[in-house]
């Protein structure tokens, strides 16, 4: 049972964002700059960093929900996304991606676990400091959207066949005021 | 040293609101909400749960800032700010506001750390839905804007007398776009 009175009809940060319309805004544009951007990073890129961290911080309904949106991006593979959210050094992704979900994996920790052995590493594999900055960002923000949901308990679908039709949602119309101006009963 | 290439004359998160202005925008209008209201809590005490959060995530510059803007609206307190970061039991403020610390103690190690009974001792002490709310959000984006900060290296003042500069201004004419508007070499 979330921790403060929101819409039950409404799951995971939806009821959040319903609750408190004025922080959505910010929330959902920040959402929508570093998920919904091509430049660099792919949308399928940023959405597996999106879900890596959000299994590290044990957040279900973001990594199924993230999740979900990269498979969309990804031709249905949802097999990929799986390993990259348990284990992305097995998966086969490139090693620049590689290099980055091993800087998210730090921040998920605390900023100052980033290592300069791991930038360089990044640098070497390709990756420009837009990349290494939307990552870092990418996951700082995860570390905000995880903690807003399972701090206030935020209601939780465990029917895993919802999330897909969410994610398709999204990956359609994206983030921003969509995600609390939808009443219907999906994630 | 940063760990991407931005404006050295520029300290703290503002550095990397000048190297990214697109997500600056949003993450300006998010402190402003969440830092300037004064519906339920003060801004005092929002200031102390982003310093409390920032000194428990070891970020030197946020807790260095929000601890000095806190004072600011204390009329200079500062011994109680410090207080207040390193040990809120024993700090002369409201049970109310210590309950509300606990949850955002909580908040910082994980959503899921929050407990029924931190949310039920908040509200025997009068926070309302609104109160519990914002103290999580205030704790998760300190969570966000610490690793932004430290997980990429961003330049941090050593200088203690730079920060009270700065967090006047912060006081009296808020966040947002300003955070990154400003060349003086002030944090």
């Amino acid at each position: 049972m979330p921790h403060i009175n929101v819409d039950e009809n409404l799951p995971g940060i939806r009821s959040l964002m319903a609750f408190s319309p004025g922080t959505a805004t910010p929330m959902g544009d920040l959402a929508n700059l570093l998920l919904r951007s091509d430049e660099g990073l792919s949308r399928a890129d940023r959405e597996m960093i999106a879900a890596h961290v959000s299994y590290l911080n044990d957040c279900f309904y973001c990594h199924q929900s993230h999740g979900a949106i990269a498979v969309c991006y990804l031709e249905g593979n949802d097999e990929l996304v799986e390993q990259v959210k348990k284990d992305y050094t097995n998966a086969d992704i490139s090693d620049k991606l590689k290099s980055l979900l091993a800087i998210a994996g730090s921040v998920q920790k605390g900023g100052k676990y980033v290592t300069p052995e791991q930038i360089e590493q990044a640098r070497a594999l390709g990756a420009s400091d837009k990349d290494i900055h939307d990552t870092v960002l990418i996951a700082a923000a995860f570390c905000m959207f995880n903690r807003y949901v399972d701090g206030l308990a935020a209601n939780t679908p465990t029917d895993l066949s919802t999330y897909p039709l969410r994610a398709k949602q999204i990956a359609e119309r994206g983030y921003g005021n969509y995600v609390f101006s939808s009443k219907q009963p999906v994630p």
